[in-house]
């Protein structure tokens, strides 16, 4: 017997590693937040060094909606796209309902529909800054209004909010956004033949497609990628027409088409250019809506972009986006460590769109960046306690540096409670309330366990998966299937980069010489109960850039598992660049219980710190410079910034 | 018989390194730039890269004199400081007179002192902006209005041309403008106790107390230099009372006394910060002042700012500011060479400073950094046509770069015509055209060989000294002193800090060992004829940078002679950054005729370039850089960016 059809039905994450995430989630962030959109907690920004995001003193968030919803007076405050601090909040504490139900945060969340319900206008239009401020200019201006893109949030939130909860109000909303957006956008005559500066809006309609299965909502989100870069004058011909000096964002009216992945259609496209997370937003709507509608140009246009990011424009933390200006990428194999950008969001994208390319296609490629994301680069945007955030992340820092050279002043070295613009605090909430959503991947009848989170799993055909393990901090999986009904499947097990070279994979105790296929190792399952267990290789390793890199050359970062370490001022001495790794470094990986929640830290004696041969000059001529031999901690990049504040490098001298 | 007041009488330049130069000045740029300021020549600007100093399509710098001396009509055009354009082409054109008599080119210039006449307001009032435009806030608005900058500028130009030329109108326009200031400005009632945002008059008011010997302009000069940071909300003020959104450069308005180099007195500014011209501007005068009034407190401030700079600001090619934002100085071993912003200005006020430095004192370190700046960080400001200038010089470029990240985006790879902000292509000719100036240094029975240019100088007491020597492609140098009255003085050589291990001098053919004092070595001359020989090291050193530099930890600089070198992508393979040279590399230095007008090259085999061990791949586990044998070319820093467009990289891998 086959199932041609097998699905997840419950998942159950036993993880400690994120047991105490998700714990943190629903006891101390998601709270916390929601006093921030309510303005009951006092603002705390990093802004000395100015932090990426912006200072501001208070949310007013969920005031706008009871403004728009006539139960309130006052002034709209905030983006043009507040809202969605909000609907990114309710997703947030739709996933914490799904493993944690209380009935304080359900009543809020219940609340916060009621009040989206009633600030909706009938025609489903919502975007409080526009029905406060200025009605007479909707959908006028869609290079910077974010109309779509706030009610593309909405509707991602209210999908899973009815997903977990049940409440059809909730997706009631969200369609009659939809319908609102159908209503005026499209090629027919009559409609706005336009497309958004940012893009989320094709991302939230194929996903309110899949739970609703009405198809106008599919054609709408192609609608919005297929248009996207072919009248590349919309924008200037829209903003013209609403008075060229309205600028919500004065730079963002001369910036061009280029900034906002608008300036060839994306079948053209082949590079991700412009603001990061507006690029990576609209390729996770690509892929998605290329694998629901099989439309074979699309998927050569998600797979061409996808490899431009990985190969070319991806640090090893998984961080994107080279640049402050604009929130930016750059330039393939532009990777500078000092004045990157690396926003949390666009992290957090990078795992939408890895997750939607594996959808369309089992390879280990894409389980490897969700990977990296959320054990580094994603991870590193939230504080230990939860309720602090990095906008931007640094592959190397110096408070010094952002503090005296304004070209490195958006690289905060402590992170903040909140920002002016609050994007990243909800995007990195709602990723770990759902990282439930990233262990299994299913195609047919094919099981791929693709995130190694422990975890007990309930599938279709009474299948059940347990796998139990310490990762990240060990290496060593055990998969318990049950299989009572006997079902045949595959179940493939993806192989790490970082372990592809050495790994050990026992199916009820004996050794398996199983072959690669894209990075997935596959078990035939056909008993009522199987044992699989895995090795994985947790040695320390060096990894060095391609030659291409110019800021990498010389240098090595070092990973352990899914791991990217770091150098922190506060286990070593300053200056951090002046440690030099020696050609072959052995590493003591020690796990301590009371560092940083429970982290493995690196130790190594095969060091050396670069000293000056002559104290006081600048320069000095055929003078070679002295070491000493010495030691060097470093710890998971994701946990840097909890302690004092100081020097971070991901990158060492060898 | 001793001389105790001996000086330089005239000064005639052999080198045929300057020499070229100098012709250049006389046959091209002088021309040019009188074509440029008069609007008879098409500007072409690099604007892609976006190049330092913004893009224009005219000068109308001699236009603005014209309108507001009543001859002709029309609208003012450009920076408050526009007129700073012609003094310094007349400042320039002075210098060349001196050397390449021109009677057009007299015609020229004495044109523009009656021009500059007819401008002047009967009180002695220049700045064609406030005449024209806004005669109601003359001296209202002095953080950005440039009015003291600007005529301060005429006053070097005046003084500059009256000593060439003897026209006492272009130094009576200079005395009245200094009149104006002094009744306008100071600690008397009703005068403002005010400064200027840009400091230049105080180093103009100090040349012009030199030539007059009028004490008044000396006392306004140090009046100037000790205001400077007293009163702190003084600029505020003025702004308030002016109108606070009428700004002229509208980030000015909030950016903060500390770009101004204004936030406290200067006997208690320890490091130099702050836009980078204004700092150094402000320190010629303060050393200047210092030295006129002999005032201890403010020497020893000079001092304390030289120190900072040299020892922990600059670049090794001399340049300084090391961003763009703000074209400012940030911290102490900040030095980054990508993103560098090394004004061509800076340059030339480094040589201003440290002349001013070394008449105070006797000192080799001083004569270093002229020497630096005059056959690196300042030359590099200008191409080897005398017709295209950097205004932005940095140590490391990359056309992909410049073009595609922000960042980098003032860094351009090809020298403009002209710039929207055009101060530095007559700063660079001004200095070139007065190198004879730092040639010696005499102080009281002293005369100090400072710059080693070849020459023939008469001094008085019918002393001649006559350099013969190839430099800077030779460190041989060779001296015939002609004392025909046998007057008994001490003669000085500079030891180069880049020879101080190794040099060799002959007096009459008998090797000398003298004693070292301050990086000088005297000889005591009585004779009347004495030869004197020496010898430098000109092998190519390799320079390394203080650890407390971030980004030049395991990279080396090539210096031979005190020329500074560099890799050009036209001579060698892209990209610069793999090659890395070996522990000791030998070079083979060629001179070639036909390259770049005349330079020394540097090859060497001892140098592999890293290449990727696997190809497409952005990272690699474990996995060691691979290295091919290579050959390297290596040019003269000042001569980059005269071929073809491409990387350059004055630091290299070791």
């Amino acid at each position: 017997m086959k199932n041609q059809n097998l699905k997840v039905q419950t998942v159950k994450v036993n993880s400690k590693f994120w047991g105490r995430y998700r714990d943190l989630m629903s006891e101390e962030s998601i709270p916390f937040q929601w006093n921030m959109i309510n303005d009951r907690d006092k603002v705390e920004v990093t802004n000395d060094p100015f932090a990426a995001g912006g200072a501001t003193d208070k949310s007013h968030a969920i005031a706008n909606l009871k403004i728009a919803a006539g139960q309130q007076q006052g002034d709209f405050f905030g983006m043009d796209f507040q809202d969605t601090d909000v609907y990114k909040w309710l997703e947030s504490a739709a996933y914490v309902l799904s493993y944690a139900p209380d009935e304080k945060l359900k009543e809020e969340t219940d609340s916060v529909v009621d009040l989206i319900a009633d600030a909706q206008e009938d025609d489903g239009y919502l975007s409080t800054m526009f029905q406060i401020e200025m009605p007479e200019r909707k959908f006028k201006r869609l290079q910077q209004s974010h109309e779509l893109y706030s009610m593309g949030h909405y509707i991602e939130a209210g999908v899973a909010y009815y997903e977990v909860t049940g409440n059809v109000k909730a997706l009631n909303i969200a369609k009659k956004m939809a319908d609102c957006i159908n209503n005026h956008f499209g090629t027919e005559n009559g409609k706005i033949l336009g497309i958004p500066g940012h893009p989320e809006i094709e991302l939230a309609l194929a996903r309110l497609y899949e739970v609703t299965q009405e198809k106008r909502y599919l054609d709408l989100a192609k609608y919005f990628i297929k248009q996207r870069g072919k009248d590349t004058s919309f924008f200037d011909k829209q903003n013209k027409a609403d008075g060229i000096d309205r600028d919500f964002f004065p730079v963002l009216g001369t910036i061009g088409n280029r900034y906002y992945f608008a300036d060839k259609p994306v079948t053209e496209q082949t590079d991700v250019h412009g603001h990061a997370v507006r690029v990576l937003y609209f390729c996770t709507g690509l892929a998605h809506v290329a694998r629901l509608t099989g439309d074979e140009e699309l998927k050569k246009a998600a797979n061409r972009l996808w490899t431009d990011v990985i190969k070319k424009q991806m640090y090893v933390t998984g961080n994107v986006g080279q640049t402050g200006h604009g929130e930016a990428f750059t330039y393939d194999y532009d990777l500078p460590n000092d004045t990157v950008y690396g926003e949390t969001c666009a992290s957090v994208a990078m795992v939408f769109f890895a997750k939607q390319m594996l959808n369309t296609r089992l390879d280990g490629q894409f389980g490897d960046v969700i990977e990296k994301e959320l054990f580094n680069g994603a991870l590193s945007g939230i504080a230990l306690d939860g309720k602090h955030y990095f906008y931007v992340n640094p592959l190397e820092a110096d408070p010094k540096a952002s503090k005296g050279n304004q070209g490195k002043n958006h690289i905060a070295t402590r992170r903040s409670s909140w920002f002016a613009c609050a994007c990243c605090p909800s995007n990195i909430t709602r990723l770990i309330s759902s990282v439930d959503k990233y262990l299994y991947e299913t195609s047919e009848n094919t099981i791929l366990s693709d995130q190694f989170i422990a975890n007990s799993t309930q599938f279709n055909d009474e299948i059940k998966i347990n796998l139990d393990s310490d990762y990240p901090w060990s290496g060593n999986l055990k998969y318990t299937i049950e299989n009572s009904k006997k079902v045949g499947f595959r179940f493939g097990i993806r192989i790490p980069n970082w372990s592809a070279n050495s790994f050990e994979i026992r199916v009820n105790g004996e050794e398996q010489q199983l072959s690669v296929q894209d990075q997935i190792v596959y078990v035939e399952i056909k008993d009522s109960s199987t044992m699989i267990t895995v090795q994985f290789n947790m040695k320390a390793q060096l990894i060095r850039t391609n030659v291409s890199v110019k800021d990498n050359l010389g240098k090595v970062a070092v990973q352990r598992g899914p791991i990217v370490y770091c150098a922190e001022e506060t286990d070593n001495e300053k200056n951090l660049w002046q440690y030099k790794l020696s050609q072959y470094p052995s590493f003591k990986d020690i796990y301590r219980g009371d560092l940083l929640d429970g982290v493995v830290t690196l130790e190594t004696d095969d060091v050396q710190k670069i000293e000056n041969t002559t104290s006081d000059t600048l320069y000095t001529l055929d003078e070679e410079a002295k070491t000493e031999k010495t030691h060097l901690r470093l710890i998971p990049y994701y946990s840097w910034a909890n302690r004092s504040e100081g020097q971070m490098t991901v990158w060492l001298h060898q």
